[in-house]
């Protein structure tokens, strides 16, 4: 097929076309300039799916989970997109429908959407494009879309932070370290899984998890971090995905009756903002490489100057007014 | 004691005074504007020490391998100093001498300092200040200068990208999406370690790695990868700890032998000066918080503009030839 611009896929993608969504994704994740019009509309008129982050340690098995739910989601008749940033990921790399949705007998559907991103140096992390993937696909109509990720690190925070609802899965037994760890995970979650119920250490994550939301609670008083539920699923019966479905529900329900998905949605763009604004800089960066970055970098070498003199140097020598 | 002004503590640091060192490098880690200077002038003085990452996904033993790393470079004569980034770290929070280093019997011993940094969102990430943390160390004298962090994300290659050389390390038995991710850490790891090798699955782990780093020889040519070797070590045992210095100083001499260290140094000239200007990006950003951003948001909220466009706007409307 001949190559069409981007700005004449957009009506491709709010009608639901496929081969406007999947050429669209690519540009998206690709970072093309030429798409970057075509993007900025997309983003005008996204905004009405409800965006879910999943995210967990390696192991926790979230990516069978997430393939579940996104059957749940397609019984319950909504349509469901996957945004999947995950390099442990098994989709293949941009096919539309991964093995294992095809083995939750989702195959063909046009109600399912998944797209696996190439993740940045290969090691996990919020890819570039990943956001812009979102409102593509929630321009297109797609009611749920889910961003999963793996990891522990920035990344997750990354994600709760573009997410209206943020889902971290657990799994039995993963050792002391990772426990520790939940500890800073518990600000991030608005719905724990412990996913591999059926194991029997399950029980014994649950009690913990909770014990750590109650300590939560004395810390944050009360209110503050009410109705975060634990929620134990296993993928091999399918128990457990329904009532996850239903608790996603019911975050959305309580943002909204409490007025608090406005500021969720206020502080989602904000952190866009900001990301605009590091991802232009490093574009302008990687662009004037050759030029007056070299001369700096030779004297930061040479210990003259420090990163930050270095860096104000930088800022203040970029002319940002002139077009990109 | 009296608060000294961040310039008059420079001296203390650059003599390797104890008390100077933990006021810098607390003012290094609250970013504090007053420090600038004085981080800019121990900037200048450092660059002798060798910087090693130590990485790791949780559960692999890393904090305890570090401990008796900085045991065998002791033995080796030289001084040490570990910057912890890591949340499930077991130093107590800006202790100088952790737990676990007293049971290695390295207490009171001024040839070792140990620095644990608060981390953002509690969720892990090269901590704000790590960096600059490394100098004040550096330009305190010490040999060699550890920074240890978790995870597996954006992390782990930030702190590669900080470090002259990078130990991975893997635990036996941590599970197969743990495995996939390892191809992704092929491209960072200097030096491998398998931890706990008293344990029966680690000759399997320590083959996988083998063979993928085989793998990698294949796919990138030959010479690419030639040198990254493989060491078993046992926190129980003490066994491979210090067969890990020996590779570590051979990766050093390597890399001062073909000229690469000067390579390596210009590349994470580069990657801070980047940083740098994403945080002062980011600090602007913040000031400006009241005034013209939230006029911004709103038109982000509403959709009526996008992140890109947005952002633009932002970085147009900032005077960075002002003062900070």
């Amino acid at each position: 097929m001949a190559y069409l611009p981007s700005h004449e896929l957009v009506d491709g993608v709010l009608s639901g076309d496929a081969r406007s969504i999947a050429r669209m994704l690519t540009r998206a994740e690709n970072g093309a300039d030429e798409a970057r019009a075509a993007l900025d509309r997309l983003y005008a008129r996204a905004g009405r799916a409800h965006v879910v982050g999943v995210t967990g340690v390696p192991g926790s098995g979230k990516s069978t989970l997430v393939a579940k739910l996104a059957a749940a989601i397609r019984r319950s008749g909504r349509t469901v997109a996957i945004v999947a940033v995950d390099p442990s990921s098994p989709y293949s790399g941009g096919a539309i429908l991964g093995d294992r949705i095809r083995m939750a007998d989702l195959a063909g559907d046009p109600g399912v959407w998944v797209r696996s991103m190439a993740t940045r140096g290969a090691l996990g992390g919020l890819a570039r494009g990943t956001l812009e993937s979102v409102d593509v696909l929630d321009a297109a109509g797609y009611d749920i879309v889910i961003i999963e990720t793996v990891g522990v690190g920035q990344d997750e925070v990354d994600v709760a932070r573009a997410a209206h609802t943020t889902v971290v899965v657990s799994a039995p037994g993963l050792g002391d370290d990772i426990q520790a760890i939940k500890a800073g995970i518990l600000e991030i979650a608005d719905v724990h899984v412990v996913s591999k119920c059926d194991r029997p250490e399950a029980n014994r994550t649950i009690a913990d998890l909770k014990s750590m939301l109650a300590m939560g609670l004395a810390l944050d008083g009360p209110g503050e971090r009410r109705g975060v539920a634990v929620v134990a699923t296993s993928a091999a019966t399918g128990e457990g995905v329904d009532e996850l479905l239903v608790e996603i529900d019911a975050h959305r329900d309580r943002l909204v009756a409490s007025g608090a998905l406005a500021q969720r949605r206020s502080a989602i763009a904000e952190r866009r903002l900001l990301k605009a604004a590091e991802d232009i800089l490093r574009d302008r960066f990687e662009r004037r490489r050759g030029a007056g970055v070299a001369a700096l970098l030779a004297r930061l070498d040479a210990r003259s100057i420090s990163p930050h003199a270095a860096a104000l140097d930088l800022l203040r020598g970029l002319d940002w007014s002139a077009p990109e």
